[in-house]
């Protein structure tokens, strides 16, 4: 990659926005992006399980000129009656991704079947990839450890800096043959 | 759980409705969730496979104060022309829930690849949640029996008596501290 | 099958359309459903990504009186800022299909993880079956063989042939009893 990606992480829980518990969800987040993927921590927030302001900061997120490459939020996406974040989040995507979750539950489950209890979405808004994990500091740091390898590829996709998805061969400024196959 | 989880099963087939056909799928449906989840079932229906009538009768029942946790279809998930419980569905679901049929398709591929060419889709209306199982016989209890050991803890965490994709830690009424770490 | 299945292949890529690339993947494709499937192709296009366009070209063929069983597009379904294809199939699906790409995508981890980062949709309009595969010739070549073994059944029951998601015992015409619980 170019440049390192950037990433902020976004906390949805009714007790830590009050201040009665504390987020080590979130940090846990941050700590993860930078060590193993390099990755520049630039936003923090901690919300309550409010859909509306959930998809209001998002919005504001990925619509600001300095938008991150990356959105991971914490929290909300299971069956508890305040659980919103799934919801929030497809209102403000462009471009749904069901396969992140996918493999996050598919790898998820050699720890625990209730990987696939887990509502989270994913996808595209602007040039920013969206991502729901879940609340609990194991479960988030075992959702992310599934995304690692590929999380990289998808960034730099999603920039631009790379053709994904791609033809096979991509006839480059100078005209030569580059072959892409390898990046599907 | 505080009580035993109260379900509604309905099956969804042209010729049963019209009593061409004995409904073999909903009874042993509504068999297995009493003697395997200890549930009560209180209710039971067989309808057509009318797109509107399916959504009425899953809305009425949601949002009865009396509503089931659980609702379980039988039939019209696949490909048939007039297939149409996902659609049904879709249309009366607040939240959806994909890891539900992924799991089912997931465990059930060791049977049969086929699983996966079912189209059921899973999710929350008010407090219930509503899974679309397949139409046979053997399929309907292969789904049902995956998703077994996690159908518990679902509706537990629907119903609100326990945390779940929270914190990790939950300030108890007490102050102590009580770990939800398993519950994600 | 009673008649071989109809299939039209449809590739998107910006630069295939305008020329600058040849098209491997269609080809491969096309040549792939006639030797594996028995399949005749009857429609064969390539356009840039544009989702009105793509959007438009998909109804027209699918509500064509001489439609085709299966729509095979490549291309367009990655991260890619310009990649589109799901967006388009969503816009024109009527009954959405999450088996079949959740299939291909668990099937297909085996060569590459990266096979979670496509973005494809399934789905049928009227009588006909959507499939997103993705633009290499590698990933499409693959994403296919992971199909080949359920597609068949799939067009039977789209087409109205046989019974699937039905119930366990359907009365035929006769009155003798036919078991089509291997159908699910």
């Amino acid at each position: 990659m170019t440049t390192c990606p950037r990433v902020a992480v976004l906390t949805l829980s009714d007790r830590c926005s009050r201040g009665q518990t504390i987020d080590t969800s979130g940090p846990a987040l941050a700590e993860m992006v930078q060590h193993r993927l390099g990755a520049e921590v630039v936003r923090r927030a901690c919300l309550p399980d409010d859909r509306a302001l959930i998809a209001k900061v998002l919005r504001d997120w990925a619509d600001d000129p300095a938008a991150p490459d990356l959105i991971l939020t914490t929290g909300g996406t299971g069956l508890a009656p305040r659980d919103v974040t799934p919801e929030a989040t497809l209102e403000v995507l462009e471009r749904r991704h069901n396969g992140l979750m996918e493999l996050v539950r598919r790898r998820c489950y050699e720890k625990t079947p209730r990987a696939y209890l887990s509502r989270g979405e994913a996808g595209v808004r602007r040039r920013t990839l969206i991502i729901n994990l879940p609340g609990s500091r194991r479960g988030v740091v075992e959702s992310l450890e599934a995304l690692l390898d590929i999380l990289p590829h998808a960034v730099e996709t999603l920039r631009g800096e790379v053709q994904d998805d791609g033809r096979a061969e991509a006839v480059a400024l100078t005209g030569k043959v580059v072959r892409h196959e390898e990046g599907r």
